[in-house]
């Protein structure tokens, strides 16, 4: 069955930048377009305009103008929050979900770190996680959202015990902070970001998964933790971003983020909805089995299929004018098993055989029943 | 006198997002939005569309593809090359002219560094270079073209110096490599960028100063050279800038870049015969002083006014519908005398006196004219 039409279904790969966001940016191309460290007018207007953004950042967040900070994408974003935290404290260790995004990983690897198990629902298990810090613990990574599974961590739970560690070892004298840093990469659009209700201390943003530009994106820093930057130069975001400022990036950003946060709650029931009759579609396959965890996101549906090859579906979807993932498309490349299916306890080949489709606000019904088609009759080929 | 409309005469520090780049963008935005990591069609096209790109910088360049790294911007870029040279040699020694960009002396402040001084016309001492040059020092970083004062480096000869090092290092049995890296965000569109004809083995280029979009920019490296990279994640861009690519900035850049190095002759016959002009004018005024080099860009045009105040002179020039710097865009929010200006040999006083003025593809010989007659009153007010 050749669809008459692409149908995309890896939004949590990558999002268009929507006509309202690329309206916000055009103002920035060629007519302000002043180096915001300008003195005069222009200059002075692009100060003004960025502050602006920032202000709206910190309203969607709950937080200070101050607290935050532009960066040029989602991954530097986490970089700045783990290089930054780590090179300011380089007796400190850092704690990692096992399940986090890559960028996350690889960043801890860089220090002194250890890993936290998953449960089967691939939630963080607060006992471990007691269990594991010491007194040289600084860091704890824990994604808001997981982008492969959309599972969303208990990040109030972890906020609580790092809260209570920090006020055992003030009275214990110990000077080491311990800080809780979310990759809400995955969460923005889905789930609330008021930092005083997750309890976060450092949160990273992408613009590129929320229909705003790739490569921008913000980091929030609770008022009072000292970072070391990444980026060194002249200076500008409080010296934690060096570089001239991008107001079409930012401004892109901040438009796709109130956006996002907007649109929130009608879309969360209307990919709730979608989900149910995808998932009773996808029932019917021999094999099927479903590796979301209940409460996820009700955008992201991952799923094995037992025997399958989860690249050559890809591969004869895509024939058949469908844009579905397998695993995380960060690692699509290796030819490795998902690390966040083998964090939940799915074997390899368990793993090689998932498909992920994940929705947009353009995804509708028909699409889904022309993937389940689709589907059905690539297996029975 | 108040200008009727306003004069932007600060291209140095910013450049407006030219149509032809913006039209080269527009694609991306929307339609060819795909994560170039996805396996299915839309992202293996959007994985050919960075390549192709890529193959276009190299093109510019006279390099090879694979040498060619996109980058969030020219400070990024040069950050890229000096932490990922310094952190694959932990033992080794970086020397800085003291006229670079803020971003570089930023960043080799992080390592064990030494600075080179520069003759009174803003160029690199051969000599010195060559006494301060251990077994250790693995990088010299040499501007292509200073951004406050045009001046252009005789790249070629710190190159030819630095290769002679080298060979006499392999004869003597030292394995420390010796490479030239060259910040090169003020030369694009002005000098030659072919890195066999300046001999580099590093580079860095900046979007934004060349009317594309500003955190644009790429590294060139030369096949061979290991750079440790400063941003970790999912290993895009062959491991050294992770982070999911945007072909909008990847695709904008290359535009501009190509645009810029196709305008250079004819503009730089034009800013020279404006320079001519406007230096002529600014020789009548009492005090003046011409800081600028011979054989400096055209384009720049920086000079001291006795006993004035440059940023009093921006803000009433600013009134007067005019856009001009006192010292570059990334240190004008501290009040400290220029350090290019001071590297040259002007006393603070002189520094702080100074203004510079640099031109775009749009200036005009009456934009000058109204300038120096807006300055000539505002001094005599």
């Amino acid at each position: 069955m050749k669809a008459t039409k692409r149908i995309y279904l890896d939004y949590a790969a990558a999002t268009p930048i929507v006509p309202r966001v690329e309206a916000a940016m055009r103002p920035f191309f060629s007519d302000q377009f002043a180096n915001p460290s300008s003195l005069y007018g222009e200059g002075r207007a692009a100060r003004l305009a960025l502050d602006d953004a920032r202000k709206l950042v910190a309203r969607v967040l709950g937080a200070r103008m101050g607290e935050v900070t532009f960066t040029a994408g989602g991954t530097e974003a986490i970089n700045l929050a783990i290089q930054g935290v780590m090179k300011s404290y380089p007796q400190g260790q850092v704690l990692a979900v096992v399940t986090e995004h890559q960028a996350v990983l690889a960043c801890v690897k860089q220090y002194d770190y250890d890993f936290l198990t998953v449960k089967k629902n691939g939630k963080v298990k607060l006992d471990e996680l007691e269990y594991k810090i010491t007194d040289q613990t600084v860091l704890i990574c824990v994604a808001a959202v997981n982008s492969e599974l959309g599972t969303i961590q208990p990040l109030g739970d972890v906020a609580e015990l790092i809260k209570k560690v920090g006020a055992d070892r003030k009275k214990r004298g110990i000077d080491m902070p311990i800080y809780l840093f979310s990759d809400a990469s995955a969460a923005a659009g889905h789930v609330s970001l008021q930092v005083s209700r997750t309890g976060v201390d450092v949160m990273a943003l992408n613009g590129g998964k929320i229909y705003g530009p790739k490569q921008s994106g913000a980091l929030y820093v609770r008022a009072g933790i000292k970072l070391e930057p990444t980026i060194y130069g002249g200076g500008q975001e409080r010296g934690l971003r060096s570089g001239t400022e991008s107001l079409v990036q930012a401004v892109g950003f901040v438009a796709a983020l109130e956006l996002a946060d907007k649109l929130r709650p009608a879309e969360e029931k209307r990919h709730y909805e979608l989900r149910k009759g995808l998932i009773s579609q996808l029932e019917a396959i021999k094999g099927f089995s479903l590796n979301n965890p209940q409460h996820s996101l009700p955008g992201i549906v991952n799923f094995s299929l037992e025997g399958a090859s989860g690249e050559d579906l890809v591969y004869k979807l895509d024939a058949a004018g469908l844009a579905v993932a397998t695993g995380a498309a960060c690692a699509a490349t290796n030819d490795e098993p998902s690390h966040v299916l083998l964090g939940i306890g799915l074997t390899p080949e368990q793993a090689n055989s998932s498909l992920r489709v994940s929705f947009g606000r353009s995804t509708t019904a028909q699409d889904l029943t022309d993937f389940s088609a689709a589907l059905k009759s690539t297996i029975h080929v």
